[in-house]
């Protein structure tokens, strides 16, 4: 086999490859990027046997061919090479690979493609369209809060649900649920699948995330495949019921506070030089003022918002860290707030800023921490 | 004790400060920042009972005293204060802190400046002068080759060299030699001191480093003082006699070549993916070419530099990381470098460069690794 390659898109192609390559196997093949020549195409894979990655790279092929080489060394190899030379790689039968650029030259050994995994089969049939730009933003603002022990292990992905022109996506640990709803072009029959957290995350880097591209999800009994800009990547599914949510959601509330999203998130940040202890920042609503408060073996803290409420004042103590989390990944300058009473969870969406479908695109639900004493 | 900070002023300091200050101690007084303002004017200090720092700060006092305060937790309180709003401390006599800005209001526990170490006494009769940005650039281009290990306790630092109006600041460990030079506008008597590596390291780190500022270095018989802008360092130095480098070095070689740095610095970049084996890379000297080869377990490089050669044709063995550290520091475009042969060490020095005087101003010597099998 000899292939040429130009270095920059050689190497942005293998960054993103190497993905889903394992550095920790008992199987040094998953350890390889695969290089497939051997018909007029160049495609580099990765895999771990639960993700695959295989995109067509552009190049000139002198001679067809294949070979499999440790990603981590390619990866290296070329990204040192120089910027403005072409990288020749050239493989005899023994999968002995020389690389070169200009007056530089490197051997290394390759191994055979045979025990390199295939690309999964998908079903192309259920295909929905959705824009880069959009599907990175809903995938980081809902994983932070995938659960990350495998003790259910549906609840360490993420769940992926289909309903006429609505997909959700929903992911909870044992202490919030976030949920964030997106409107397609057309309808679906219902579907629901559990997608690994891994596989989301790899996808959301992969992709540029520009506004003007778009990509391609396919949904299959076993599996999930995602495709964009000559690449594909399939992943296993998690099988499993995930939680039903609807069991825990509901629109009552006693207390609604609308507040500036900023203050609220500067002011919680302030309580995490306290969390080592895991004290609550206590949250006093009072007529028109946020009190919150916190007391810990090394301090104590206290600070106010201007906030508009309506229903009943009350009081009610978090994890900081869980509302900040929810607050980082949300937009809207003013947010609402909903309680019922101490013990219940604090609900954060936007039903209200959706006028014409009274429905929200966002929903964090954060469970409060008990603040009395028994 | 009352004061009123300005936030960014204050949080400036306190990041400068507190690096002397310990975190791994068992005296907790260790981890604070001392903020004194028993007379007309604001201190900061920070001690590990090795290092001093003590910077005086712009405030306004508003009741005198003082304060110990850990250092880690106000560096965090301070950091996400409001950006436009003022910062009070107000401190009670069980030093009680509130540190408080607009609706914002931490209260804390202080400690007793008593136990807090003193800042050592120094000598101010032998000052030099010296810029700031050039104080920098010769710490960081002589510190990489500091002993890391303690087995000889000199050697964990870096030895100043007073001669008349010649500075000298070199490093050694047991692979490599780093000595800069510099010009100074007076003549002092002789004198050498071995400065502690972390000084060097926290007062190059401190100072910004600007042209047009300089710093006042102040050698006393038992420790060293740094005075800039406000703020002044004492340095406990290193007991013991220097290594003698003139010992080591001398001026004989029977091969030169002239190279370009950048080049070789890329190249032997290149090499370092081979590192884990600790293979040497073999430098071949022949005619006007430097051939670079090295053979590892998993592969094998070799490339090659056009060169001005002078001298003998030689083969020499290195650790490629050795050579790199010293190019990295170096600013010619082209470089001399001289061996006599393989097992004797390779000196890089601008001796040529200058022409004046036919001194360098740097240079580094690096040993060889053995090559020939027995």
């Amino acid at each position: 086999m000899k292939l040429i390659f130009e270095k920059k898109s050689f190497l942005d192609s293998i960054i993103k490859v190497q993905r889903a390559s394992s550095q920790r196997t008992t199987l040094p093949i998953l350890e390889c990027i695969l290089i497939d020549a051997k018909n007029n195409n160049i495609f580099l894979s990765s895999s771990d046997n639960e993700l695959f990655i295989k995109k067509q790279v552009e190049g000139k092929i002198e001679e067809k061919g294949s070979v499999a080489i440790e990603s981590k060394m390619l990866l290296d190899i070329i990204k040192k090479m120089p910027e403005d030379e072409d990288i020749i790689i050239n493989v005899n039968e023994n999968k002995k690979c020389i690389i070169s650029s200009g007056k530089i030259e490197y051997k290394i050994m390759g191994k055979e493609e045979e025990n390199f995994p295939p690309l999964p089969k998908f079903d192309k049939e259920i295909n929905i369209d959705i824009n880069e730009f959009t599907f990175k933003n809903i995938v980081n603002q809902t994983i932070f809060s995938v659960a990350t022990n495998e003790l259910n292990k549906t609840l360490t992905g993420e769940c992926i649900e289909i309903e006429k022109n609505i997909l959700k996506i929903i992911s909870l640990d044992g202490f919030r649920v976030s949920i964030r709803k997106l409107v397609l072009d057309k309808e679906y029959n219902k579907i629901k699948k559990i997608v690994p957290a891994k596989t989301l995350q790899e996808v959301s880097r992969i992709i540029d995330g520009n506004v003007e591209n778009n990509i391609k999800i396919y949904l299959s009994e076993n599996n999930i495949a995602f495709e964009f800009k000559n690449t594909i990547i399939v992943s296993n599914i998690i099988n499993g019921e995930f939680f039903d949510i609807n069991k825990i959601i509901n629109d009552d509330y006693t207390t609604k506070i609308k507040i500036n999203r900023k203050e609220l998130l500067e002011s919680l940040d302030r309580f995490m030089i306290f969390s080592n202890e895991k004290k609550p920042v206590i949250l006093e609503i009072k007529q028109n003022i946020l009190n919150l408060t916190l007391q810990s073996l090394v301090g104590e803290l206290k600070e106010n918002i201007q906030i508009q409420k309506s229903g009943n004042d009350l009081m009610i103590g978090f994890n900081s860290k869980l509302i900040l989390d929810a607050l980082k990944v949300i937009d809207d300058e003013i947010i609402n707030m909903y309680f019922t009473n101490s013990k219940t969870p604090c609900y954060i969406n936007d039903k209200e800023n959706n006028e014409k479908n009274n429905d929200y695109s966002y929903l964090y639900l954060i469970l409060p921490t008990n603040i009395i004493k028994n």
